[in-house]
């Protein structure tokens, strides 16, 4: 297996990915490679400065860099020598399993839907969180930022991509799906939520998942009601950064407990790109070595449980 | 002053809501007077018990209750002697000079736009909570959950309802207002979200209030970035019931401390209906008597600092 990182991408690059993908070796096959996408020079530096010398790690030099402040779409194409763009290349040809990057988001995303390209029959790509319950139980939430403005017919994909991730990553038998919605009952909630509701039945009855009704936000994190849950991009995204500032309030005051670090963005492997047909992976931009080897390893657990091929069969 | 009390709301009506009533009496004034609205034999056999014969207290004898499985509408209308609908009467012809109610939200908001109805000027009345931040000051969040699918001229009016909200009842003197969004940037964010930016910034042209921008939910509890958080019911629902939830998850977890005190509804006095002609408060279905003692106190605040005045006055 070849997993490629961007070495060039999040801050104090290429430092904290160098060291992270070194961090993710001692956890790897001895089979796995990583294949550092950047300054070849730099990472050298930074290999030999750490004492690496180890075979698993490959370096394909590039010579750009795309900046949190470039406009994706143009400096995707315009930087045709960048870390990311070479990578998504690399990636759509077969040369790497997959791509992992703590970069721009939004170049990763044209890559994704660019160059790797949507699975068929999947209307918009999405993005996925883990998040930690009480009882130690993980569940999905999605979309979590990408896509906003989601039609019904896109978060009934949305069930389907998350019960497949379920079921291939996280290994649950029949996933519960829930809608998160502002109350239990089905009339419950704004037009759109009211509408997939509706969509969800639907889907539910001809067997594409196991659909248990709404979800009120009080109980995404115990695991009692549901193990994915679908919403909108702006609500899953502010569900998450709700969640990341309590997070963060609770460490200042000292609080810490195996739940709570469920919400450690280190430890969580980054945030999967669904529904593209290679195994992608978003870091954040403030990632440090541990949240990159994290993600490394992340990257290639879904590789190994074969997401995309199983996606693609549902999507058959 | 004249404090109206539903004694037939919530759980284990009356006792809760007479013993919470008996609470209140010990920080209120002499002056003031708690009126009870309910079964008369039951509230009576309650005091008796509780060995209260304050004159401070006086019962206004209905004989139906809203259940909470009633339609809102048609309940307020066929039980004509219920505790909600002859209160909300009451408070329309002055006996009273606000109603607070742990009893059928629904039923409440049909007094309140019904009965009491909306200042003039104001297209949707709203529900704001005050939530805490790290630093002890407090944030008001609006709407959470009272409606759904806001058009921007209705979340504009919340960024003036809240500001004045802050102004009055938190006496904050230039309140920071500003969108709940998934990104700081003015362009990020759904299509209404987006439009409403544009709203908000006419709005703070005129002088209406000072809008900073948008918030990202991380920021919410941590008063950095405002004092005044607009957005939609739909959203605001699940801010506030994710806090409520994370909140239960720390207390099972025996993680106490000021902050996530702040968020145990026993404290936060209940939900205020902003825009109707009236202090009317909304307390938690699971009141226990020191949820309405605090939902007491908080509907006589807003009535000394003269809420209702000030929005119309900023409405005029």
């Amino acid at each position: 297996m070849r997993l490629g990182l961007d070495a060039m991408g999040g801050d104090f690059a290429p430092e904290v990915a160098v060291k992270g993908a070194i961090m993710a070796l001692a956890e790897l096959d001895k089979g796995c490679r990583i294949v550092l996408y950047g300054d070849e020079a730099r990472i050298r530096a930074v290999l030999e400065a750490e004492q690496c010398n180890s075979e698993q790690i490959e370096i394909v030099a590039t010579t750009e860099v795309i900046e949190m402040y470039d406009h994706p779409v143009r400096a995707f194409q315009q930087k045709s020598d960048s870390s990311i763009t070479v990578g998504f290349h690399h990636l759509a040809e077969g040369l790497i399993d997959g791509f992992a990057s703590a970069g721009s988001t939004g170049a990763i995303m044209v890559g994704s839907t660019q160059v790797v390209r949507s699975i068929e029959g999947i209307i918009r790509p999405t993005i996925a969180t883990v998040v930690p319950t009480i009882t130690g139980a993980p569940v999905v939430l999605l979309d979590v930022g990408l896509n906003v403005d989601c039609k019904p017919d896109v978060l009934e994909q949305y069930a389907l991509i998350g019960s497949v991730f379920a079921k291939s990553v996280l290994e649950i038998e029949n996933p519960r799906v829930a809608l998160l919605n502002i109350g239990e009952e089905a009339t419950k909630g704004d037009l759109n939520t009211r509408a997939t509701y509706e969509h969800l039945q639907v889907g539910a009855e001809t067997g594409r998942y196991n659909f248990v009704g709404n979800i009120e936000a009080s109980h995404i994190f115990t695991s009692r009601v549901a193990d994915v849950v679908v919403c909108d991009g702006f609500v899953g995204n502010i569900v998450l950064k709700l969640a990341e500032g309590l997070y963060e309030i609770n460490k200042s005051m000292g609080v810490t407990n195996t739940f709570w670090e469920g919400l450690n963005y280190e430890m969580a492997g980054g945030i999967p790109v669904l529904g593209v047909n290679a195994p992608v992976t978003i870091g954040h931009g403030k990632s440090t070595p541990l949240a990159i080897k994290s993600m490394l390893l992340a990257t290639e657990h879904t590789i190994r449980l074969k997401l995309v091929e199983r996606l693609r069969e549902a999507f058959r």
